[in-house]
């Protein structure tokens, strides 16, 4: 197996955060990076859907994956079977990453031939929804077995969203998951997002998320 | 349906958390109330596991429940329908409470009559481990769904839990959840951990669970 890198993050030192994260972008953009801060709660599918993106657009992106947790390198480790760039940052448990962190990240990773890079945030739907990660993109995963009513009780997070993927479908005749009411809680919260049911493990959906991620790079790059 | 009170929390005026915790800790001894700290992940079934708990332990103690939130009363209607005392905190955006802030839940909740009082923390792996509550003991939910690698990934709060609830049992079919695994990763962090399997939803496991609270609020009387 392949040596997976970790890099232990270190505190911001700028207080201005939305500063940090503007500049942040600009530079991004004159590079030609892309950034999908890519939220959710632990457990609900991000590196499983993660394998799958990188698996649908490997081919027409380059793709590189900053793996943001507490501890471990699980999923760091996983990512890197899928022959994606990887790295694994520790953020010494801070609950998020804000931008002066997610430029630490992007050096880390060693940008230069990446053309999608992908923050995978701390599994968290309070604290990450605070801080402008610089990114191009925010999207989140809310699964199945979390309910429906999420978005009543993390606004902050739907409200910030560009997309929603509703993961775990394939476990809906098991939960009291009302696909109706969740939609609407979430469009309440913010009515442009883009709301995609996937099921991460079977594949379901992925094709249309794939599709989404490849259009926003597209008219970014425009 | 009963009116819902609600409790705007104010932030923290003390910097000394652990201070404030065992001064709480001691007073809340003083007054013979029991605080259960319930911690989990968003979706996790705290709000189900607590009306069964309401359910079971409702004839022999006192109970008054404060359910902490970003934003909606949602929980707090619900257990308001099991006849527990309630009443809904929310945190202004905060990630987590402390002891100050529970103070204040407990002052709103007027726990002279409450023999065990429990605090339904944010839902969150991260923060509301970093923060000594003031509590008796410390519980924690992880469900099925979430995964058995949750305690390699956030290891604070597995450290800081008496208790850990594995809610869910009743889907262990349909997700890749290894039991065993999961114990193994729950004692690696805290080798005293109790570890009880339980369904919110049907009910399996709650005995034992109720008989575990019951038997550590007698001894903590004693």
């Amino acid at each position: 197996m392949k040596q997976v890198r970790t890099l232990e993050i270190k505190q911001s030192v700028f207080a201005d955060n939305d500063r940090q994260a503007e500049l942040l972008r600009k530079e991004l953009k004159q590079k030609g990076i892309f950034l999908l801060n890519l939220m959710s709660s632990p457990g609900s599918g991000k590196t499983t859907t993660l394998m799958r993106t990188i698996e649908a657009l490997k081919d027409t992106v380059k793709i590189g994956v900053m793996e943001a947790d507490i501890d471990s390198d699980v999923d760091a480790r996983t990512i890197c079977e899928s022959g994606a760039k990887v790295i694994q940052l520790h953020t010494g448990g801070m609950c998020h990453l804000d931008a002066e962190m997610t430029r630490q990240g992007l050096e880390g990773l060693e940008t230069n031939d990446v053309e999608l890079a992908i923050l995978e945030n701390v599994g968290n739907l309070v604290c990450p929804a605070e801080f402008d990660t610089g990114a191009s993109k925010n999207a989140m995963i809310l699964s199945v077995p979390e309910g429906h009513d999420k978005p009543l009780k993390y606004p902050l997070m739907f409200t910030i969203c560009d997309v929603v993927l509703i993961n775990k479908i394939d476990v809906l005749p098991y939960f009291d998951f009302d696909l109706d009411k969740c939609r609407k809680n979430i469009l309440m919260r913010n009515p442009k997002a883009r709301i995609i049911p996937i099921c991460a493990k079977t594949g379901e959906g992925i094709k249309e998320w794939a599709d989404w991620l490849s259009e926003e790079i597209k008219s970014w790059r425009a």
